[in-house]
């Protein structure tokens, strides 16, 4: 048995951020399911583990840790020699730099956006809630100018953080299926000429498509 | 001159992040004015620097950087020698997974409600916006349930990371700042135990009281 442990649904965003981090750096672990249809994520147990009833939770030894992100940067620090070495660049300052920037770009500008039109567009209509119209529009035009952005840089560089596949782009991977899979917008980055460009790239590496087969695997884990 | 510049004023909170961090880490920078009432944050020259029209933006050397928990790492990486040096912990790789943890936290559970609440009771009235009380009432309740796991984590832990200040705790400084002294819901900190006792011991470190001299100078920069 793996002693790495993640809990979770792999359908969830975050819970996928933290796969494909693990299949990048070839990793083993058990994916441990969490039923949120009945509740499980906000019973006592789970609480332990994710105070904030949320997934996903980890564990892994001795450390139990909680938020996509911090997991990632955890499995990036423990595990310096495994799989893709690269995820935080090659140990230069600026390059470091650059990939925390983008990588909170993500969290503080992609994020916010991509998290609203996926649970309105891809989750609400599962879970029969009627959709919130003005929030879609909203939030559409907020990830356009995000994502206008993003198109000016990935026409210098291959990559967000420059030349190389980073920790920066893996994080934009789970919104980004979605939207592109599971929603009407997927134009938003496909009809974007560079950010087309660089999402058909980072969604067929065998990491992503390792994490795609899971989530289309009935009780996967 | 000082090559460390910090572009934007010191009462945004973003920006006053990044000032917490050079303080702690005693290191010289200059501050330069951006006039935000003025539109120059969405300038084509600022947004050479931000391309996101917003503050901070930030220059060292030859590295030029945007996104205020970035620039914050950056800064950290780039300084080990000076000022705090344990702000990203001591090596220990369990105690670096907590603070990347609890700044996770900072960046997505306790950044989103208290930016709402900062924004709409200091702020809309300043600038003679109409007040959204949906958004304050919802945001107010998220902010509650948040500081909830923080007040048992702090009952715990002096600061949340373990018993040793660090970025985690600093991060929180601005957005904790403005609703204790700017608005009327200082209570949601300081009525609780434990958050409030760890707000009081932040709040006054020298680094802290610093940042808010700045605020208060005119002119500051
Ligand atoms: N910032 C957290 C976000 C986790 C999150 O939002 N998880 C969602 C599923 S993708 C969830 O558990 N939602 C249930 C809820 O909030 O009640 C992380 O990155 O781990
Ligand atoms: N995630 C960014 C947020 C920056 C931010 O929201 N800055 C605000 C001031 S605190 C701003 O520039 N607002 C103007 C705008 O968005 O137009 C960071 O941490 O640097």
């Amino acid at each position: 048995m793996a002693a790495v442990k993640v809990y979770g649904p792999p359908m969830s965003t975050a819970v996928s951020r933290v796969l494909a981090c693990l299949f990048e750096k070839e990793v083993d672990f058990q994916l441990l399911p969490v039923d949120m249809s009945k509740g499980q994520h906000r019973s006592p147990d789970f609480l332990k583990l994710q105070p904030f009833g949320q997934v996903p939770a980890f564990q892994d030894d001795s450390i139990s840790l909680f938020e996509s992100r911090a997991i990632c940067r955890y499995i990036l620090d423990k595990y310096p020699e495994k799989g893709n070495k690269f995820l935080l660049g090659k140990g230069d300052l600026l390059e470091r730099a650059s990939i925390d920037q983008w990588l909170e770009a993500e969290a503080q500008s992609f994020n916010p956006p991509s998290s609203v039109l996926v649970f309105q567009l891809a989750f609400a209509p599962r879970m029969k809630l009627k959709q919130d119209e003005n929030a879609i529009q909203k939030n559409e035009e907020k990830l356009g100018k995000v994502l206008d952005v993003y198109e000016r840089r990935l026409g210098e560089t291959r990559f967000l953080a420059g030349d190389e596949f980073s920790f920066a782009d893996l994080s934009h991977l789970p919104n980004c299926h979605c939207i592109v899979n599971a929603t009407d917008r997927g134009g938003l980055l496909t009809e974007r000429e560079n950010v087309g460009r660089w999402w058909k790239e980072i969604s067929s590496r065998p990491s992503w498509m390792k994490v795609v087969e899971m989530q289309n695997t009935p009780k996967a884990g």
